[in-house]
């Protein structure tokens, strides 16, 4: 299938492609700003959108039962950085020729206003660059290569050599360079490996790592774990990004290890060094009044964001028979003249575990749930296939129940339970009921005396 | 021993040491606002504080080496709900009387500003009182009395009456109504069993679960699963919370399921329908002037708010050198004219998990997680005692390693794989070497077919 992305989106994905060994078989095909792809009966035209990333488009897709336009993740930055803003005057005349879908990212629906400009951020960084007595470390998202930028212009303007982190960061530090979306100044970099040899007031390190990822080179900077560079007294570090939810207690982790180094630290409660790259309320209403569609379905966002942003279509006078709140796996079947909810698909998570696909589901994820709540113990032992007499075990080993050295009661008063069913069973020879009456025997036992529940496993062999 | 406490505290820790049988054995004593206890050396006073709930006292604690402050958790509200603020003037004059060691909340310290009064939120409540067109459902921390207190009043002046969700609250509703310390007028409430006889839009209910917490009142309203009442459209909800940092997700959950149920939510995000109980930065300032005090502990905060609060002191010009930031564990010791780190003490977390208190502990944990994340292999044999020979097995058997109709071949792989080893080890007879040579023929056939590393447990029985 062949795969269309603006010069930068495509340059990032190549490396990505390359270490997967799936590079030369893909059919990349570059499109431009404004360009328009015909694809079978759609037309699909890239507009130009502001976000956080340079080269961002949304799409304008013309179809035959009319016009779809899906705007991407975009902000209404006044003050781009590259001095591409979202072209509000083309989705204006694309909401004068008829939008019948709009669908708009819904990230920052729930807050009010504005969401402002990167250079909002010149005058905090402007502070914290002229002030720093040692290393400044700026943490972001890997992919904000505006943020970056800026970054790189501060560190010209106070005269700091500059060295990333990371290797993904690496990576988009050098495909944007060499696409020509990120300007660097021959000799402001230094390889990390050197960045020891330059004063530490005249260092600029940037990392990824903002979320407190646990392999991060943040997390590790911040933890003295990290192979070439690590947190010391002195450092002013700002983790230039706001924590996804969820992600709140890595990064406060973070923060109090970089604060236990000695290290000052500017973060989303301290300090204004973090403006999103999501439209706020006051920009999705402009999008919604730019666009006038017949039909809104909000996209990108947890459900209760893509309500605040129906209920903001529905003040922007889109009916409320017009605007659909869907999920994952909602089909919506639309026409010129109605939009409708289709059939659910099935849509989900599929958990890659090693080199298995898929082959982790719901009951290896319940007995892993099981085992890593309550431990497992596993009664073996061997009767005479003739007889039916016992002739090994019981013998009981447990992981995860008890601490060892505490255990020796706990474990023979459970083999004493599948003694006495053993010999209360001897003449049953039925081996299913022999294994399930030890098994509840040993349960009740374990109970008992730990209200614990180990998934208890009888293994009978006969010999 | 003796435990010291005011009346509303010791109403709230009674029904508590009840449940667990200790109150006839407990020595309650209570202590009034202004009240000083002579204890041994110290002598300890109560200074009355502003929080969340009412009742609560900060300590000066008058001690051979000098006078030690201890703020508790307090604000600075302007307009206390109850009439009764923290009593600046009384720290005032014991700052004047003399502070050796301050040890202040530090909960906001990274929030500039005042935390704003309880009448602040009057104004939401009143908007939203005066719109709900169904039941109105207000969760917030069961020991937010000043709240109920508030919410209280908008039920009276809108007409509504109230129900209390959840048994914590109902309980300290109950206790802190006995007390004096809520005031509910006769015939107000009614019990949550006969709710439903009331009409939606003359019903409050009031519950827990503002974190999210799975089995909270709250989380299983949201989710259709309360035994009495849930959520249905038209209801609004209104979270009067902020999420603890680390419950966002839960909340957010929380808040979707509402929104999926036809719920207006109005929560942290949306709305200003919380204040905090934590001084801020401003506030924090005004303790710091009052006290004076020659050396400053910051307590109640994650690493990073300590530091922030201990940035603070030294701008309110404790010497840099009197401002100690200390950990669980780390003792101070302190005399008249010094101020140093001490021992460390063993402190952290006991884990009770059933009946067992401090049984579970690195070995249980390092299984639980191991099994947790890869799940469990065993291989069970039989060799005859006398010959060495193989008499039964090896038998596998799996859990939480791979789906088990998927899992054929792999186990048949892992089978051939201790076979192979049991055949080449035939001669040796050393049982350990055997065990051990069975488990990594098994964990590498794992390994290398799935990349995944289950505890894998050779057990061989001798007969």
């Amino acid at each position: 299938m062949p795969v269309y992305g603006t010069r930068l989106t495509l340059g990032l994905l190549k490396p990505k492609l390359r270490e997967h060994r799936i590079l030369r078989e893909s059919d990349l095909r570059e499109v431009r700003i404004g360009d328009a792809v015909q694809l079978g009966p759609f037309r699909v035209e890239a507009v130009s959108v502001c976000h956080s990333i340079p080269d961002a488009v949304g799409l304008s897709i013309e179809t035959p039962v009319g016009r779809v336009v899906y705007t991407s993740d975009f902000k209404l930055d006044p003050a781009p950085p590259d001095g591409l803003p979202t072209d509000m005057a083309r989705f204006k005349s694309l909401g004068d020729e008829g939008v019948l879908l709009l669908l708009s990212d819904s990230t920052n629906s729930e807050r009010e206003g504005h969401s402002g400009s990167e250079r909002d951020l010149h005058a905090p960084f402007e502070r914290i660059f002229g002030s720093a007595p040692g290393r400044i470390v700026v943490a972001n998202f890997a992919s904000n290569i505006h943020r970056i930028q800026h970054l790189v212009r501060m560190a010209i303007q106070f005269e700091r050599r500059v060295a990333v982190v990371g290797r993904s960061l690496q990576q988009n530090f050098k495909t944007s360079r060499e696409l020509g979306f990120l300007k660097v100044p021959e000799g402001l970099t230094v390889p990390l490996e050197e960045a020891d040899r330059i004063p530490s007031s005249k260092l600029l390190l940037l990392t990824a790592g903002s979320q407190g990822e646990p392999m991060s080179a943040l997390t590790r900077f911040a933890a003295q774990r990290h192979p070439l560079v690590n947190v010391r007294k002195g450092d002013w570090v700002v983790i230039s990004a706001r924590p996804i939810p969820g992600n709140e207690r890595m990064v406060h982790q973070t923060v109090n290890n970089l604060y236990r180094h000695g290290a000052r630290v500017f973060y989303s409660e301290v300090g204004n060094v973090h403006v999103t790259g999501h439209a706020q309320r006051e920009e999705l209403r402009e999008m919604l009044d730019a666009t006038r569609p017949r039909y809104f379905i909000p996209v990108h966002g947890e459900y209760r964001q893509l309500l605040q942003h129906a209920e903001l279509a529905r003040e922007a006078g889109v009916p409320d028979d017009r605007v659909v709140v869907v999920e994952d796996g909602e089909a919506v079947e639309l026409d010129a003249k109605s939009i409708e909810r289709g059939e659910k698909i099935s849509t989900g998570l599929v958990f890659v575990d090693g080199l298995g696909v898929g082959d982790v589901e719901q009951v290896v994820l319940r007995d892993r749930r099981h085992l890593a709540e309550d431990g497992i113990l596993v009664v073996t032992l061997a009767l005479d296939r003739d007889t039916g007499s016992l002739r090994a075990g019981p013998d009981l080993l447990s992981r995860g129940v008890i601490e060892p050295e505490l255990s020796s009661n706990l474990m023979a008063d459970a083999r004493k339970a599948a003694v006495d069913v053993i010999k209360r069973l001897a003449d049953s020879r039925d081996l299913n009921i022999l294994q399930e009456a030890i098994h509840d025997a040993v349960s009740k036992t374990v109970w008992r005396q730990t209200r614990r529940r180990p998934m208890v496993i009888p293994v009978v062999t006969e010999i």
